[in-house]
Parts: structure tokens; C-alpha cells; sequence
């Protein structure tokens, strides 16, 4: 797995527990997953020599983000490595502009949407879509950053001024969407086409942060939640997507599921699924990279829901494991071993049953004591 | 944690997922947990060197196994190391006839014994007790090992005479128990005395090795179930267990609920956890290790089975994943990343949900496809 932050880390239990061997690409020894795993490489990903030498016996490449270089895993490809999810499906992750011309192609619902590279184009396009215009830089971006929101041709044109966009990024135009809630379909896919898709999610994103998840999303309608991930296993397909897909919708105002973006490895949207799900993303991702058969990706609790910890004031997380775990015995607490930074995800916590409200109360609780914003 | 055996593997993925470092002494590095674990130091558990460097700088030594010599543990403790258990509870697990002589203090019911040096010692036990009777080793045996069940004077004689006893341990003769299941009661205790019971489970024994467990204890009446539970909780405050304790009980044909044998640690009986409860032994021995409050032991289905995977003809386990994972994508497989021989315990499955009869044809299906004993 090239990438050692906090997916990778979970995904090291299931690669444990299957008895299947895990070597993972770091950037340093302190990050999180390389914190735990036994065989760890140190390399960039977007080094070729470290990522071939890394690569070297072992039966299939997957990744915790999106950020290698086409040119890099296209040399895994032609010393016979595989690579899963392959370049051509990595592409609809790694480049947002991309992704909306072959979600287009599909007829994927989705905001509208276009390619802009001045002032008056995004003028154009606002004339057509309506202010305000959502303003994207097509690569690069991740938790909210590279991503704006303006309300006129004059703050786009102070954006455009001061943001230096590397290439081969290009500035990508779309459509406001009003919509009630944000969901996250979620499917793994094998490389010989197997499928399987877990209960549709409602994602709570705060400064561009996801913040909290619950599953299934509440509110849905069963049509709703069969469309969202009939989109998802359609998407799926049609890019040829190895492992894990995130879809991350729009439930609009006037009903309608629009896709947003999407991510091809585990995803925030499916940390419930550790204690939550028969099967873990995680271990669905492995179970497709390795081309395993898919695992069961049903619930094993009506409601499950999951807080992310953001760092906050307090460095120290474990003193707070008393207070939580005494107060509630039943909330799941992952940590990923990474510095406390303000607003960094450190960790997570996971509680099921069969009240909602009690258990977002519960894990909003133990998420806010972690991160110190609640004090008793 | 000393010991490196499969209990120190599953150990991993909770302490990964707290966040806290787990250091395993390892004899090898080729044992289960030093091939998954990222701080593995290499040293026996009876090497006091090895053992204090080891313990050199950790908060808590704990075990997955019970064979600590007690001069070691008190020489961790001279030196200001917490450990837990204690030696003086550790002695309850490390020594049969200790054992019984310490239930018998607190009255708790247990089958007839005596410690015996000579066939005239046994003879006079079984005029007592009747035939056949059970010899065990106070010491050192294990799954089976170490067991004996006779039927006369003259194969207590041939035992006798051929097995050689190493001090300190003694010969116990026990009453044969006619049973119709067997049952085991864990219980996780706290350093301060807080403690969390499982739910009672059903152990299945082959030729003195565990084979099946099914939680909860399918037959067993609630208050069957909360005599057992009391059992463990009664024995593991009187003898000051702090982590995991498993009560290995016999369930009478006259309905009596007698105490077999103990661990002081996560135990075969509750590796059903992992997957089917709220929080799994694992997890709860080391929050009790670390002083930590204890995590929900209560079940997320209402049926759980897990069937050890006994090494069979087949060297190569992942070869069968295909197929059981295919046929069932419920099946939960943990593997221990042990060279299969024949009969040794190389993984285990676990499958949970509402038919107990289809969960067994499940389990033991996917279990035995590992094994080789089933084709198809």
C-alpha cells in the first residue's frame, strides 16, 4: 500500500487477520500506519525509485490516497506489477474535471458544471448556473482545501489572482447545490466484476471536514438509497474501479442525488463499517485488490454512527480514555497515532444500537471530550 | 506482552486501535504475533535477562500464556514494573492442585480431588470418588496434554511409572465428571475491581483440544447462566485477576455447574468476541491490564460460532479463501500465520446471526474446507 496515513493503519488488522502479508510505502516512521505495520518502506510516493523498489515482490499495489503519478504506476504496470484500482480508474479520483466529463459521458446526475480558465468564463458560466459558483482547482485539493465558494465575478477574479494553480490542474466551474443532506455510497469491486455495496451513508462535513457520519443515512427513502448505490455500482463499472469506491452525493432540496466527488480506496464515509459492518471497508478493500471474493457489507446494528476526533486543545489524548470509557462502554475509540494538530483528524470513535439520538449524543460526547471541546 | 502465540497476535489490532504500544517478546521471529507486531523483542520467557530488558521502559507487562516462572514476575516487580496479573493470581492458572485447593477455600464447586503420589494414594481416592478416574499434571499441560482419564490401579501404574513429573509439579487425581456440555464464563477485571462479564458460552472439545464454541451456551437456562457468570466474578475477585479470566466449567448431567480449569488471559473460548461482541477480550484484557474502564462485553447478534481451524493435509490456507469466501461472504476468517501441522489450532472462523443451526453448518463448513476435511 504506497501512502501510511490512518487508512492504511486500519487497514493493517484485517491484513493481520486475514494472514496476509501488508508492506507499506511511508514518508517517515512516524506516520500513522507506519507506526504499526511490521514491513514498512520509506520512499515517497511520487519517487519513482522508491516506489518500484517498494514494490519489488509483491503481488498487487494499492494505495491510502490518490496522489501517485500516472508515469509511476504505469512503470509498476510495465515490470508487471499490479496496480488496483488501475491508472485509468485513478484518474477519475485524481482529477476532478476529468471525473465530471466521464460522469457526463455516463449520465451520471451530477452539478453543473465547466471547465474555466478566466474571469469571463466563469461569468458565463454563472449566468447559466446562478451565483454563487462553487470554484475548484481539479487537482490537489482534499477536506475542504481548493475548493471556494463566490458570490461574484469580482471575488473570483481576487481568487484567481492569488491562487497559484500548478499544472496539470485547470479551474473547474459548478453549480451551487442546495441540498438537505451529503451522502456517501460506498461499493468494493473486484478486478473480475464482483460488487458489493454498503448501506447508503449521511456525511456531516464542517469547514469542509467531514465531522460526523451515520449509517444508514436517516431520512432516505429505500428508492433513494437504491438509486445512490445503483449510481455507485454503475460508476464502478463503468470506470473499472479495483477496491473501494466512495461516491459522495448531493441530496438536493427538490430530491434529487447528485454525485459530488468520489475516492477509490477506503474512505472517511466508511469508518463505521470497522465495528459497525460484517465486513470493514478496509478489509473489502484488500479482499478486492487481492481479488477475493467480497465480503458481507451489511450493518450488524440498525444505526451505527461515527465521529471523527479533530485535534484540539488537549495533546494528549489517552488521559481521556478514562472519562470516556467509564461514561459509555460501548463506544469503539480508534486513534491513528498522529500529533494533535487543530482541526487534524486524530481519530475516531464508533458507537451502534438502536437509538439514534442516543447515540449521536454519545458519540458526539466522547468525540468532543477527546478533542476537549467538551470538558465533563 | 511475553508470549507470541496467537493470543498476542489478536492482541495487535485493539492496541493499534487505541493507540497504545504493545512490545511482544518473541522466542522467534517467525512466531504468530512477532510477524504482525511492530515492537517485537527476541528472548524467552524463562530468561530473566531477556525478560527484564524486555520489560525495560513499559508501563504494564502482561502474558499470553501462563508459563512465567514466578521468580521472574517478582523480579519484574522488585524492580517497580507493574504486572498483571499478579504472580500471586498467576499461581492459580500456573498449577492445578493450587488451584483446587484455592476454590475449595471460597466453596466453590468444583469436582472431587486429592493430590496423589502413589497408586495407593489413587486407589484410595477412587473408593472415594469411583472409577475411572482423571490424573492430571499440576503443571505444564495444555490442550489435553498433560490429561489422563484410567480406569484401573494397573493404568494408573503404567501411567506412573512412565511419565516423568518434573518438580514442583505433583500428580492430582480428580473426579471423572459425566457431563452433557461444557461451558466457559470469562470475566475482565480492572486493577481497582471493576468487572464485565461475557455471556456464558458452550466449548466443544475433541480429543482434549477446543474445537467449537457457540455464545451463548445454547440449552443454558438464565439462571444457569448468571450462576456461572457469578462463579467467574467471585473467583476472579478472590484471587485478584487482573486482565482476562476464562472458567472452564463442566455442566453436569445432574445439572450441576462444576469449575474445571482456568486462564489468565484471552482464551480459545472467547475468540468469538472479535467479531461478535461490543468489545472483544482482547480489547478488555489489556484496558484491564492498563487500568482502563471496561468495554461492553454484550453480543451484537444473537447467535455467535467460531470453529478453530486445525492444521490438516493442506499447508497452503489462503488457497481455500475462494472458495469459503464465495460460498459465504459472512464468514469471518482470522488466520495465525502458523505453519499448518496437522492438529495444531492455525486459525479460526466466526460467523454470527439469528439461525444457530445454519451459523454451525456455516462455520464448520468454512472451517473445514481450511482444514481439508471437507472438499467441497
Amino acid at each position: 500500500m504506497i501512502g501510511a496515513g490512518q487508512l492504511a493503519r486500519m487497514s493493517v488488522a484485517p491484513a493481520q487477520a486475514l494472514g496476509v502479508g501488508l508492506r507499506i510505502l511511508a514518508v517517515s516512521p512516524d506516520e500513522s500506519a507506519a507506526q504499526v505495520a511490521r514491513d514498512v518502506w520509506l520512499g515517497r510516493h511520487d519517487d519513482l525509485d522508491a516506489v518500484l523498489a517498494a514494490a519489488e515482490g509483491v503481488d498487487v499495489v494499492t494505495f491510502d490516497h490518490e496522489h501517485v503519478p500516472p508515469p509511476i504506476l504505469q512503470a509498476l504496470l510495465d515490470r508487471g506489477i499490479a496496480v488496483r484500482p488501475g491508472p485509468a480508474a485513478l484518474a477519475h479520483a485524481q482529477d476532478k474535471a476529468t471525473l465530471r466529463a466521464a460522469l457526463a459521458d455516463i449520465d451520471v446526475p451530477q452539478p453543473q458544471w465547466a471547465v474555466v480558465s478566466d474571469i469571463a468564463d466563469v461569468t458565463a458560466f454563472a449566468e447559466r448556473a446562478g451565483w454563487p459558483v462553487v470554484l475548484k482547482m481539479s487537482r490537489g485539493g482534499y477536506d475542504g482545501r481548493g475548493v471556494w465558494v463566490l458570490d461574484s465575478a469580482s471575488a473570483v477574479a481576487d481568487l484567481m489572482t492569488t491562487v497559484d494553480l500548478a499544472a496539470p490542474a485547470v479551474w473547474l466551474a459548478e453549480e451551487f447545490v442546495r441540498f438537505d443532506q451529503e451522502l456517501s455510497a460506498q461499493v468494493a469491486r473486484s478486478p473480475h466484476g464482483q460488487a458489493v455495496a454498503y448501506p447508503v451513508v449521511r456525511t456531516v462535513q464542517k469547514d469542509g471536514i467531514c465531522v460526523e457520519v451515520i449509517a444508514p443515512a436517516p431520512g432516505l427513502t429505500a428508492g433513494e438509497s437504491a438509486t445512490a448505490q445503483e449510481l455507485a455500482l454503475r460508476i464502478a463499472g463503468a470506470f473499472d474501479v479495483t477496491g473501494m469506491l466512495a461516491v459522495e452525493l448531493f441530496h438536493t432540496d427538490d430530491g434529487r442525488i447528485l454525485v459530488n466527488e468520489l475516492a477509490m480506496r477506503p474512505h472517511n464515509s466508511g469508518h463505521w463499517s470497522i465495528d459497525g459492518a460484517m465486513t470493514s471497508q478496509f478489509e473489502n478493500h484488500l479482499r478486492a485488490v487481492l481479488d477475493l471474493p467480497l465480503g458481507d457489507p451489511r450493518p450488524v446494528a440498525p444505526h451505527v454512527v461515527m465521529v471523527n476526533v479533530l485535534g484540539g486543545e488537549h495533546p494528549d489524548l489517552y488521559a481521556a480514555f478514562k472519562h470516556i470509557m467509564a461514561r459509555d462502554p460501548g463506544v469503539r475509540v480508534h486513534l491513528y497515532g498522529k500529533q494533535v494538530r487543530p482541526g487534524r483528524k486524530v481519530g475516531h470513535v464508533t458507537v451502534l444500537g438502536r437509538d439514534l439520538d442516543q447515540l449521536l449524543e454519545r458519540a458526539r460526547h466522547a468525540a468532543g471530550y477527546l478533542t476537549g471541546t467538551i470538558t465533563e
